[in-house]
């Protein structure tokens, strides 16, 4: 899994700074999440092949998490895109992407679905034969989920000594990995467990922004490989995060630990903020394993 | 007069070069003339102080002119405006904003209002003491205007030894500015043009994107200071700009020579060519003054 922070910054875009967006690699897709104001020239700067991404999905509809989009898509039928693109986002986002086609009489030459989204309880959202997309309820001042991204368990690995020992046929070989009893040459049935060892643990990586402090999402984002989860506003300013409904870098902390995650990574930073570290150091009083995204900064669990 | 090209290349986006956006000053406003995507960055790498803008200028509804604006718009509110902002564009723009603001619960906190535009003839869209705005009617693929920012024509200046050789009281300097005839210490009329000079001939420039070649424009813009006219084209490519509605630069110097306007400004290059220099020579087999628009390039007039 790689993961492409493509900005991670709150609202007020600026000079050298991008509003939220990021590209998750897993299992063959390029999933983008958010997209800010500037995704596509980001895109572009990173040599990301954004021609690629098939499934986009957006948190909520406040302008830095979306306010990129129609340009993306326009962009895409501009470059002659044929693959269809599937959109996951709060219900709303498809009347606002129509309205402005409408009005600029361009219509996209490839299929646009929407799937919009209004439960308050974590769905299922996408699913293929290698991963799961599940939508995190998240707390903030408009509808707005996060995601979970999951490896689907892999096959088993085979014990090759064992199998060889057991005198096992190749055609089984399958059927093993597959968790499948098999017979071997002599017609004897061998119990999978005794050849064969367990599927690598699926890995996951949990994005979460905006959101207030919310222990709801723990049981969701359990034992996650990575937990992206914001930090707006640092210790300093712990009083603005419940009003604005935002967390600061110890909230974030504390899910993490409570979740039980193998890395944290924090971003959507206030703009008021000019030094990092703190972020990394407040989080660290909680929780040991933080690392702090930045724009152009690539993750690889 | 002072024109800020914040971007000048057509539609798609690339890592370095920006959608139509620019800034003209004209007697102490800040007027923002289209809004692609990307350009509140812009105008803070070009250190715009931007909260001055209260008027912006959309010419028409396809996004590479007006996908910055709702990001904008979102900024000023969370930097905290409080003057009022105008929006003059084509009717459908106030939908397109409205519906966001609403999705994102975020209203501003000052006053903004829509100046929808819907008239294919020229008209007075803007007026002060110093300044008029009419639109250009241009044809395109959709409703499109461009605009024309005109300086009102000035006082007479005192031609000063002609006033203090007629003995003239210094409480009618002002109505002589103005033209009118005085009488001097003796009491005898003064006729105006006497001690005065013309006013000095008032600027005006003229923004035309996106167009097909369109003679109509001409008595619009004739003499203009200084005519930005789109160029997407090269004439190798001059088969594609009639089924665009779009123009070359061989079509922009000749509207510029028919319209007898001062300097011809080329721009919304089609991001297809890598080398500007051609727009200009191939313009200059018809026109001389010729300027490429850059982005972040300013003219002054």
């Amino acid at each position: 899994m790689k993961l492409n922070i493509l900005g991670c910054y709150s609202a007020t875009p600026r000079t050298f700074t991008n509003p939220t967006s990021q590209v998750l690699e897993i299992k063959n897709h390029l999933f983008l999440i958010d997209c800010g104001e500037g995704t596509q020239v980001q895109l572009r700067k990173h040599k990301i092949k954004f021609n690629r991404i098939k499934h986009i999905f957006i948190s909520h509809l406040h302008g830095d998490h979306f306010f990129g989009l129609v340009g993306l898509i326009s962009t895409f039928r501009l470059l002659g895109r044929e693959a269809d693109l599937h959109i996951h986002a709060p219900k709303g986002l498809k009347e606002v992407i129509v309205l402005q086609m409408k009005l600029a009489q361009s219509w996209t030459n490839y299929n646009l679905y929407f799937h919009e989204l209004t439960s308050t309880s974590s769905e299922l959202i996408f699913e293929d034969e290698k991963v799961e997309v599940h939508t995190i309820p998240l707390d903030h001042r408009i509808y707005t989920n996060g995601f979970l991204f999951k490896e689907k368990i892999g096959e088993r690995k085979l014990d090759m000594n064992a199998v060889l020992n057991e005198d096992i046929d190749v055609a089984y070989y399958r059927k093993l990995k597959q968790g499948a009893d098999v017979p071997n040459k002599k017609g004897e049935i061998v119990k999978n467990q005794t050849v064969t060892l367990p599927a690598p643990q699926p890995k996951s990586y949990a994005f979460c922004s905006d959101t207030a402090y919310n222990e709801a999402l723990v049981p969701i984002i359990k034992n996650a490989t990575a937990l992206y989860h914001e930090s707006t506003f640092l210790e300093k300013h712990a009083k603005l995060a419940a009003p604005t409904k935002h967390s600061t870098a110890v909230q974030a902390a504390t899910i993490a630990k409570l979740a039980n995650v193998e890395q944290l990574i924090l971003g959507h930073y206030s703009t008021r903020y000019d030094n990092l570290q703190d972020f990394k150091t407040e989080a660290q009083t909680i929780f040991n394993n933080v690392e702090l995204a930045e724009d152009g900064k690539v993750f690889e669990f």
